[in-house]
């Protein structure tokens, strides 16, 4: 809940306008670099973080903590540090870094906290290219992401067409559907529901209780039912108890919760859950059609079949638009039983499937 | 919360011994009865209700408003009044009229409340057979249930195997798994997060918001993906808001939770819903041949593709058990949107199968 160690703070003392209307005076950015920005700036990769991630998305000499995809960007690597620029900036309404609901607004001289407004995924994306321009990159060699970080990388294609050549969205999708939307709202209910959180305007840790269960309730869709029936044995490994711990995978859960309340501030889990479900890269255009025309870039679409989040069935009409508009989209399917959150965890499958797209 | 009104209330004053250890000292069971006992006591069908359900599955002259299952029987019906004798029974540590958490404790003159011990699947079937004793049925015609209620038809069947000459089990399973029970966890963590919870012992209506959550929680369960998808628009139909109404689906999950609240006890929410994660048919068993082996039933044993609570592969593995221990199982793999709680709300299919499978 802080800048990591390692990024770099850019601040840009442009206001910067929300797609839903209000204003920040100024925006901080935190982010991070991995390999060398070629002469003619061409070969930079931007890695769109995840909803529980930030700039640190690898281990470095000036931070040598393991990133949230520790083993995907450096020599040999998915992301090549011989050959990319990899950039990874803190998200706009996170915690680490970037502007959100712990950093001062300049016009309070307090911290925004309950008062944050809502912010949307083509906000991010903004707030991402405003950093591109800061860096002097003038069209991305490609954009990468999982899950919420596909969210961004969709957006930055359509939406600014000429920025980006290649995208690799993994789990990704165009619009949240209800399903996935209610999903996400009974995530922040849980958070209210906790006394602690006091409207958004709490001292200290705030509604970590809340969090938890937020963070438990996302748990089953991150994950795999496949993975929770081989790992965990189904009898009682105590005496039947209504309150306590009667099962193994309560354990398991309660401890992904408790994670969580280091990684995230209340107020920041609402923002960025809030801007997930406010997320539709058609928002705006009169068509599809409209939409895609112009865009440039190839695309890798990948999808896992146990995703328990996003339909499979959304990604390959992803998938299909692209296609259908005229656009090189490469579609693979894979088989996890990690489920959604496999971009995380099966990573040598991911680098056999980015490697050659961006290579190519 | 209290006991349906054409329900009888039949009273058994000796102890009942739980299977995780407790006694009650006596029981109190509601039950009501559609169609008539033939002479040879030998027509009569148990009717297992599922978690929210309760003795009112039909509306009667003495009760006319509509019961849980309400359709299903009656003469013609799938359950057909014309020829059997139909009874349903409120489940043990639930709160419409059989012991549960509110019911009076003899031995301190006080509702259990938060004291109210663990039951089991087989604790709820070992209450039904009581009830069965009473009105002088040796051997049920039939058993049929869904959900929680297809737990109990597989526990009589195998657990009492001379009991039950047919069983119907809709989206039900053997035993309950680590991703479901992980989901029910979560329900029951909503609940104790709400501070009016005060550990089970809470005045009046209780934590009201937290078993609003835990109900919502169960909703993305009990119904489809499919159907929320269909149903909902996706837009948001105000502005953003982290703690209002943004989407439509919201309003819909509310209105499911704040249904609960009328529903449900929170005690009972907690009891019951641990009852379920404790189901296995097999526990205790050397084997499973050895369960198998003395059963008698014909079963049906029907799933739902798009069900999201209780995987289709582990029904499947059911019937496969059944089969292969050469018992008479008929497997009926259905496809509806509405997802695990289909035998709720699509009657027309269920008839259709239910009716040839008795009168056959």
């Amino acid at each position: 809940m802080h800048k990591p160690p390692a990024a770099t703070l850019w601040i840009d003392e442009r206001p910067f306008e929300l797609e839903f209307g209000a204003v920040l005076p100024r925006l901080e950015i935190a982010y991070e670099t991995w390999g060398r920005l070629s002469a003619a700036r061409d070969n930079a990769i931007l890695i769109c973080p995840a909803f529980s991630s930030h700039a640190h998305a690898q281990s470095s000499p000036r931070d040598p903590s393991p990133g949230w995809w520790e083993g995907m960007i450096g020599p040999g690597c998915a992301f090549d540090t011989e050959r990319f620029f990899v950039v990874c900036a803190s998200l706009l309404g996170g915690s680490f870094g970037t502007t959100g609901p712990t950093s001062i607004d300049p016009r309070t001289g307090e911290a925004y906290r309950g008062h944050f407004p809502a912010v949307s995924i083509r906000d991010i994306v903004d707030v991402h290219l405003r950093l591109v321009d800061h860096l002097g990159i003038e069209r991305l060699f490609a954009a990468a992401g999982g899950s919420m970080g596909a969210m961004e990388t969709l957006e930055l294609a359509i939406r600014h067409p000429s920025r980006v050549a290649r995208v690799i969205a993994i789990s990704g999708t165009d619009f949240t559907r209800p399903y996935t939307a209610a999903i996400r709202h009974l995530g922040r209910r849980a958070i209210m529901l906790d006394p602690a959180y006091q409207g958004g305007f709490y001292d200290g840790a705030g509604p970590t209780e809340g969090l938890r269960l937020a963070r438990e309730i996302g748990t089953l869709y991150y994950r795999g039912r496949e993975e929770f029936n081989a790992r965990f044995p189904h009898q009682p490994i105590n005496p039947p108890s209504r309150e306590g711990i009667t099962f193994d995978v309560q354990s398991y859960l309660d401890h992904q919760g408790r994670k969580a309340v280091g990684l995230f501030d209340a107020n920041s889990y609402l923002t960025l859950s809030l801007a997930m479900d406010l997320h539709d890269v058609w928002r705006g255009f009169s068509s599809r059609e409209a939409a895609l025309e112009p865009v440039t870039a190839a695309f890798q679409i990948v999808a896992v079949e146990e995703d328990r989040l996003i339909g499979v069935d959304e990604q390959r009409a992803v998938h299909r638009a692209l296609v259908g508009a005229g656009k090189r989209s490469d579609w693979h399917l894979i088989s996890s039983r990690i489920g959604h959150d496999a971009f995380l965890v099966e990573l040598d499958r991911v680098t056999e499937l980015v490697r050659p797209f961006l290579l190519g």
